[in-house]
């Protein structure tokens, strides 16, 4: 129950989805504070309490542990539970949790927030939000559409796709600016010496912002889709080798066209947003 | 009279630093939009009116005109005048301006907004902004004072360093935020074919936002500062290799590193700036 759990929570209510949600957690504290939040009607820290009844189950712990929660909430679901995720990986996620548990099939909600934790919960956080449903050639048909109608009842538009796909995809829009952005001020941060730090300014600031994840949930994350990764990166140092030949060769028209270019692509996307 | 020229008329005049303002203007409908925001007291196309009895004149030109606008501005200028500039390169302007005008001494406020134009000007733009002046051994050191005092008065804080290390520096801490923010782009909207257009989300949003801006400002600004920003990349791409290195070994200690290390350190930049 953090931040994304606490969201669903919250939706589900607002929505009037559930007339029970329950939240499993792991600490004594987050039982106040989910209900204070109001994400949950009831949270517990007893898996038999939580799950007995349940028809859907989400999990929404970090990606590298989600085949280990499955494998520990198994003895305590009923056959027709459906379960699914919110990670954003899907292939490693879906090829360890689906044999354990075949009416799971993976979501990735994109939202998020560089703030953390279930009191910063927000009811609308998934409003309006893309969400990857990710089945497999196994998949019940049933479970998918289950739970393709659960994240739009909480008003998210849902994207099916491969498990796959979606991490090659998400490698490049979500994996490749965090990783930047990290690259990024350890170059400029690290070893600074010239006054670098005054330097920095709002668009430092801004172009940084995603550095301020959690390691451990990133080092899970790149863990887990490595190969994609890799490859957006090497897309990316590509650009920026012909960059430097635009700079060694002081081409007007090839370092014009660098950034036309780049801020048409983002113009064109951002109206295609609004 | 854009963005910055206009924020600096507003602070002269909020600060009472001087008794007229007078803004020299190059299209007829900009002497009413100068007038209208109250950057100025004047505004005028003709530079003799502007520059006849001014003590400090403000060059605010994109870069690659600085050297030709004092050209035209020269017959106009009183022994006496100071020039001084607000270009966000400094080696390539002192060097093309000082001979032309001895009593010229560079500065660079550190402030912007992705907004541009007069009418977007703010009397506080430049309030605890950092301003870098860069005099030379040729600079008269009452210039350099009067300079610094002046951006001072608008309260700036100002630091002294030369040309060639203001350049090398914001390389690094401003030009290379900006060509990341556009390859990014580049790379992840050029030729998109997988849907990545839909799952960009606030972080590709917020990493990519200095791709929005002037494309044919920032070939100026990379034509004038071409090898320290050639050298800014290439340290990048050496943290990047060192990154899919990581990767390709999936070597969970070196992938934590590279986060944790780049959280921390702006953190640390984050705490020091508020």
């Amino acid at each position: 129950m953090g931040l994304l759990g606490g969201s669903v929570g919250l939706a589900i209510k607002a929505h009037g989805v559930s007339g029970h949600v329950c939240g499993l957690v792991r600490r004594e504290e987050s039982i106040a504070e989910c209900l204070n939040v109001g994400a949950v009607d009831e949270a517990t820290l007893d898996p038999q309490a939580a799950l007995a009844d349940a028809t859907l189950v989400i999990l929404c712990t970090p990606v590298g542990q989600m085949a280990d929660m499955t494998r520990q909430l198994k003895p305590h679901l009923s056959p027709g539970t459906i379960l699914t995720d919110v990670g954003s990986v899907k292939a490693d996620v879906v090829a360890t949790v689906e044999p354990i548990w075949p009416r799971f099939v993976g979501s990735h909600p994109l939202a998020g927030s560089e703030k953390t934790g279930v009191t910063n919960a927000r009811a609308d956080l998934l409003e309006g939000a893309l969400c990857a449903v990710t089945p497999t050639e196994q998949s019940d048909p049933a479970v998918v559409e289950a739970v393709e109608k659960f994240w739009q009842s909480l008003g998210s538009r849902t994207l099916r796709l491969s498990p796959e796909a979606h991490d090659s995809v998400v490698a490049r829009t979500s994996h490749l600016p965090h990783v930047l952005a990290t690259a990024l001020v350890r170059t400029v941060l690290g070893g600074a010496k010239n006054g670098e730090p005054d330097f920095c300014a709002t668009g430092f600031r801004d172009t940084t912002r995603l550095a301020d994840g959690s390691a451990t949930m990133w080092r899970d994350i790149a863990l887990a889709n490595p190969d994609a990764i890799a490859d957006a990166v090497a897309d990316l140092q590509a650009e920026l080798d012909g960059l430097r030949n635009a700079l060694d060769q002081k081409d007007a028209a090839a370092l014009e066209e660098f950034f036309a270019e780049g801020q048409s692509l983002r113009g064109e996307w951002m109206r295609r947003r609004d």
